[in-house]
């Protein structure tokens, strides 16, 4: 029966840790995003990486964007698997890019000319959730945008969709996986 | 006798998938980095997103980087832990910058004026391993740089220690998490 015993606790203890990964895609309690009810997903900042983009919005905001992706996005993405499975989910974080002065001292020695820019401030998160049968209406996708915890108005959320549709050729995502 | 049978492969199942997020940070049976013989981690493309950067190398090589860490190091990053424990990997891929035309097609329909950059090519990918016993002599820290699977020359691992002395504050890592 000791046997049995430890068997069971085991058996417990690992399943509570499979569990828990299994868990990793759940919502948090925070706000919904307005017309297609996206909450922030829990532990999305610990998914793995897509790729890294630089982008200079409007001539202005100068940003440092990643995006990460949950298993099932990740799968699809590696496998190259169109369109993405439901349950994919693609996370893009946007920060300031600002110049490291710092880090150009110490590069500027082996390396004369460098300039070498760094994250500063978190600016929004984005993201696209794909639910085939939820968001029929819009390919299967349901997208959200957060500032903090805090989720756009509606007028913003109605431009996500309709600036996704040039990328229809690979289910309406810009990012490919950098390998 | 049935009920045992079950949970025995029950433990074996899960077992195993313990036993692989275990072995996540193995090496590979590629070449070795000289001086410190690091070799590529198993499966490090899929460690957790520290950061992101850009840098103009020289005045003449863009490159947008991502450094990602293994579970010992992502721990000891959000927890503030210095210096960072045996155990430690940070690594650091360098892709080419590339303007991306076709975003900026459709980004400058709603934001006139943006210039977009995605990851081109892969260039170089970079290991700092902490093992405070086997790399005494440089501060705990063994490093490594992979063009593809092949490691780069003695001379270029040379400079790798000198070049992070000036980040000893931040036990010799000029990364920061990018909350």
């Amino acid at each position: 029966m000791k046997r049995i015993g430890f068997l069971l606790l085991a058996v417990a203890t690992l399943a509570g840790i499979v569990g828990h990964m299994a868990h990793a895609s759940r919502q948090s309690d925070g706000d919904s995003a307005p017309i297609y009810g996206v909450k922030i997903p829990d532990g999305y900042r610990d998914w793995k990486l897509i790729a890294v983009k630089q982008l200079l919005l409007e001539g202005k905001s100068n940003q440092l964007r990643a995006q990460l992706g949950n298993d099932v996005a990740i799968k699809a993405f590696k496998e190259g698997t169109l369109p993405f499975p439901d349950g994919a989910i693609i996370a893009a974080i946007h920060w300031t890019r600002v110049p490291s002065e710092s880090n150009d001292k110490v590069l500027n020695g082996p390396f004369p000319g460098t300039e070498s820019f760094v994250v500063g401030s978190p600016l929004n998160v984005q993201f696209m959730v794909k639910d085939s049968k939820k968001y029929a209406a819009t390919a299967g996708w349901g997208f959200a945008d957060f500032t903090g915890e805090k989720p756009g108005n509606e007028a913003l959320h109605e431009t996500c969709f309709p600036c996704h549709v040039p990328a229809k050729d690979h289910d309406y995502v810009f990012t490919r996986y950098a390998h």
